[in-house]
């Protein structure tokens, strides 16, 4: 397990195009990578696929495969062209191609008179640890899904696997079942992102028992950050899978509407998750902190006993260390400057009167509880 | 009374299962107990008990007793076959199933066709003072109600004995009445569970104000925890509660709705009572800091007052020691070297003006309240 | 004026009874005191009372005085049987009974077919200045309204003194007006004990800003615990006086209602005054805990001023303190050796240094500000 | 501008009745002043003005104008038995009146059968800069409007000057909109107190960037304490002006909803303003106890520097005045007794081996950053 | 990108009037600009401009272009007459044109018989990074819409290429669009400021890791404070999106709304990215309070290593430095006074006392961790 802990920064642009463009203008995200186009069209008894980069490629699987259902999964989001070739062909809302290029998108599901449109975000490490918030969005009509992701990484192998096995309705309940199942998986993977938080957040709790340094604050904060950015993914996840349970839209069938239910169940499971792990990050700042005061709080009662100890007795060496003349210029002897010293027990009892100083200041910061732990 | 307080940790995975598994996959937990089942018969007359290992048990009870209302409480959900074939059997949707093996549902009432399924947590401490938050559940269906615990712990003996002893509406209102039974009783070893979490507050408090010691904030934090892990538990318990008194389905009658609102009474007792502890604890962490950063003061405070008596005084000391030649090489005696030095009385001078500082010293801390308790 | 400030414990048990016992057993609290019957019979015309101690004086007098309206208070409810019979007579629900002996209901207002049970909280000092949250409860029904108390003290007797007057609308208003009469008092005596956590504010407030000490933090905790006390028995009790103005049961008369709206304006003002007495209070400690703060930073200043001033000092008059020879072994004058002990004005010089060095370090401290109030 | 700060006291008493008052009586405030009262019959054409102090002056009023619509202004509430007699008058019930004596209601519009009772907060600085949190009462019935405000002062000029210059809807629109006109005011005010609120903050803030001292927690814990006072009399407002806009009362004309709304609008900006004003306030404070904490740690690192530098030198010095001695009793030389001593250029090393410790002590610091401000 | 911080400051003033000024009154603030006109008259084929600074330009344009949408676009409210021309002219409420003039509306969109009033706040920092709060007020009627704004700055300029180019709906859907176009650019300009947030929260962020100081603080509380002010501008903005949707009114055609849903996201797009900046900010904050004790507690441990290890040291030193006499005045040696100082070796020994010590006290911090990072 990796417990390195990288800062965490938010993403601020709306989108990458101007203040004031015309809606509906597909502008891609700066630095978005080039689409790769894979097509599933199942129905209950076969399963075509094929990969290709550009439009043809879809147009020619819908003619060849008529009474399947086609999931068309889009990887990349860099090619405006594909985008606006497809919602042209489907007729879609310029509005709503805007939406699936510009990726800070909250999760929301919209229907419009023949299809619906979803968006969920990712949220994962990637293999460096750092955190990823990418955009999913879903185009529901007739019998065709398509799903746009941001990047080349493959989130969605499970769902893929179970699409080949056949099992299960996954075959046969239409595009809004792989809605479900697409959605369902984001889910998934919010509990291995919550799953790595709480492997770290242990990590770190064990470290204020055991080691506690400076890192224990910064770590935590970005635990915090991390927590935030998931909760925001999650919380509008849930009013959108609300919103499609609620749906009349006949993409969205009252068997999927079952599966849906318990994909809502483990959306605010995960809600849940998230929320202990907020208060569990506040309580180890707490105790961190709690610490730092005490560790303080030692310190500065060691200098404080050992001083206030030394100090009167470092005091009266002085006293025994002025040079008061014992005798005056004329070698009378000057009987009032410190006779002490000239005492023939002198040393011995200032250094009994120093002993008895001490052990008195000993007595009286043990009777005050100082030697105990505060 | 125990007051050991433990870490208390959160449990972090949804389900045993992979991402990505299709839904209605039954997946046991690891580490699960073997399942042991025990059937409860009864009807107004009579009350038959049966206990084994495997479905046949089940299957032969159902047939011997056909009037008779049964409570099939199965301890472990080790055998994920049981718990499929159960579902085969009553023609239980495999969400449920899955629902059951997968241990981190929240309390939730969901109605079917012509059952219900219901869940709660059980949180309590367990003979080693660790806390446990395992999960109940309950199929409701015709005149059977099939309940699900985790561990062989027996949480319900009350239960069993007011079945035996017969009195009341438990043996005649069917098994949505048993549900409410369970339920209450889950209830009630919430206000356990709090009354011992009351204990140990009272504890940690008498220590703050008795023998205050680092442990305080690690006792509270834990005691938080604690609070926010039942306080999840008992919010939507609550809900749930509220479901069943406003379902329609006939499996809860009204007889049992009335029963129902006196559980939802004790349900939101228990969650006041959290909200005090809440309170308790935060305002016992309050004290123990404001009580650190005192002790913190009053170190502060005498380490000023000795210092800065005794700085001047051991400045004086130390302007009397200073060798300055009383005669030059010559033997001129030096008039203006340290002369105090050989006043006859220069000594007891030297002590009577050590002795007026460190009086007006004590004077001006005196009139600074310095000596007053802050 | 009473000032002094108690420990206050929150009431952790829900309940005398045992986990899962049957409901609606009526279990009476530990230590409850013998109940003490007082009723009254009265009419536009007249006013009937009568004590005792048992069921026979309750029923003798509903019989004696059948066109009257009878209110029955009993203080203690250390009779089980006794409940038992009034519910028996009445035609009770066991919940409702088993309620009246579980003290620690939240003010609510149940309906059922031709009766109706309200619970309130009396919270209030009791003689030795600790707080007491007891549970009154009542049950209206036909002309009868039976009223229940924790003790033996008396809430109402401004109730009953009107009762004797006879005037206004308390002796023809029915059983309804009565319900609202002793609600209303209860809510007078929460503006009692908000005066009294008021006067202790002032009086802690004013200890801030003249001689503050450690208590002001504990007092101030306690005061936000009673806060907390109220306000768990005044918000219920505003959603319970709701209920009572929504009720359709003839019991509450249009004419009751009016009133009783009068009595929920009542409770939103104790509401407010909660909230402004927690705001005070966090005000106080914040205000204390800056003052600590701004001591502890005037003490370290002083520390600060007067070590950092006198360090250069004593150092100076270490170095002139050491014995380095002025002579060699043969005599001959060690000229590099502390020279300026040897000089005639050796002893002013070094004076003089010193005291520069102190005027300097003076005005340094002058120009940072440090002799400013921060 | 004046910029004095004064305590702020909460007034706790709900009324100056005593616990369990039979409902409806009318118990004048301790303290509070002889009624005032002025009366202005207004229509179209003209408007007749008089004053007096018993209720003849109205009556006689009354009957004189008899197609106007009268403003009987009343101020000071010290005479029960001028509120009775208007009751009686007007026909309007005890729980009615009670409440213009009992001046702590919050804002609040209910309406009875033909009239409506109206309550505001009139809360400003007074001028000795005391807040005054005063109640403005209004009874509105036929073409009648009586106000009753708690002391002499004229919160209403402006009104009254509008009414003699007869612009605008105020002459005709009935009591309603006078109603209006005078709630509007009293939000007017709202944004007079608010704005000297604005220039204290500016003040404190301005101080806490040139002159801290601790008279800022304190003015801030005032100025919250004052943004508390106007919130709890602002948001009752805003209810009750929607209460009124949502009037199906004929004294609410649909023209006067018109201003409502208006006045509704100036009521949400005013909660605005306290709302940013809480947060300034906040942030004062924040900033403030940050700087508390800077001076602390900058006189922390001055007392560091000095005493760390100068501990070792002392120390050295403290070496170099030991009497070890040079001869034993026979006049041996003793060689290993601190030969430094006697070296020729001992001293000048001494003071070499110092100054080279704080340089290297001196670099240490820098390195560590400790010059640099933090 | 500039980093230059300022402090913001709130308005307080609701408007430019005073107290009971008669409703409807249009008093301009103080220091208004002169107002500059522009007229866009446009249709499917054309786009005629015009500019003046009175209303004939208005009332020509109209006449001119009778079959055209109009925008008039108002720069500057220091003409009051105007306003008020214009309101007489298209029968626009007093209350209105007060509202364009008070320039401290929220946003609000309020319908009117046949015509729409909507207002925006304009949030932006300003050339010399200041913070600009702005008012926009726009009013719709038939096929004209008068947008108002406070300055002469030009925030537009987008909408007018767009009117220029003609493409999109732009031209010919109606004032409503153009309502919406304005809206929507509105909230772009909340991205561009919160895009230098973002960039300024940065800068701060890395300054707390690299080269912390006091600013940091200072910063932080005007962002935050920066981040409530655009807060408390885009919340009403989208109830005021929300009300335009759900408005009745044909001004606002079901095209306008389906671009009015997608403002509507990009509002509660912003919201999200407000809160998250707060986060950030408060998570600044708590490091920086970290990183503050952190180094207090480094100083601490610096100061007491040191001193503690010296103290004794010294004190030792001190000892050997008192002058008992060796002899008394009969020349008979003093045995007992100090006669380490007569030992051959007694300084070596001395030397190696204080080293032991040392080396001791350097073993037992080492132990206690002190030397470990904390």
């Amino acid at each position: 397990m990796n417990n390195i802990i990288k800062r965490v920064k938010y993403n601020a642009r709306r989108h990458s195009g101007n203040v004031g463009d015309r809606p509906g203008l597909v502008v891609v995200p700066e630095g978005a990578l080039k689409p790769h186009i894979a097509i599933f069209s199942y129905n209950k008894d076969e399963l075509i696929t094929s990969e290709g980069k550009d439009i043809k490629v879809i147009l020619s699987q819908l003619k060849k495969c008529d009474n399947h259902t086609h999931w068309i999964k889009i990887n990349g989001l860099g090619d405006a062209e594909l985008i606006e070739q497809i919602g042209e062909h489907l007729k879609i809302n310029p509005l709503v191609l805007e939406d699936i290029a510009n990726i800070h998108q909250r999760p929301k599901f919209d229907e419009y008179d023949d299809y619906a449109f979803s968006t969920s975000r990712i949220v994962r490490f990637n293999d460096d640890d750092e955190l990823i918030n990418h955009q999913f969005s879903a185009i529901i009509k007739d019998n065709i899904i398509i799903s746009f992701e941001e990047d080349h990484n493959e989130c969605f192998d499970a769902v893929k696997a179970r699409l080949k096995a056949g099992k299960g309705a996954i075959r046969t309940a239409g595009p809004g079942y792989m809605c479900y199942a697409l959605t369902d998986t984001i889910i998934d993977t919010y509990f291995i992102l919550l799953a790595k938080i709480g492997d770290k957040l242990d990590a770190i709790e064990d470290k204020v028992y055991t080691d506690a340094d400076k890192s224990i604050m910064f770590n935590s904060q970005q635990i915090k950050r991390t927590l935030i950015i998931i909760r925001r993914a999650s919380w509008p996840e849930r009013d959108k899978i609300n919103d499609m349970i609620r749906s009349e839209s006949p993409l969205i069938t009252p068997e999927v509407k079952l599966f849906l239910r318990d994909a809502y169940d483990h959306c605010i499971q995960a809600m849940d998750l998230i929320e202990n792990y907020k208060e569990v990050t506040s309580s180890i700042i707490d105790l961190y902190l709690s610490m730092v005061s005490n560790r303080m709080n030692e310190i500065m009662k060691v200098l404080t006993i050992i001083s206030v100890i030394f100090i009167p007795l470092t005091f009266i060496a002085g006293i025994y260390g002025m040079n008061f003349a014992h005798q005056d210029d004329k070698g009378h002897i000057l009987h009032n400057n410190i006779p002490e010293l000239y005492w023939p027990n002198g040393y011995p009892f200032a250094l009994a009167l120093m002993f008895s100083i001490a052990v008195a200041l000993v007595v009286v910061f043990w009777k005050k509880g100082w030697f105990n732990k505060l």
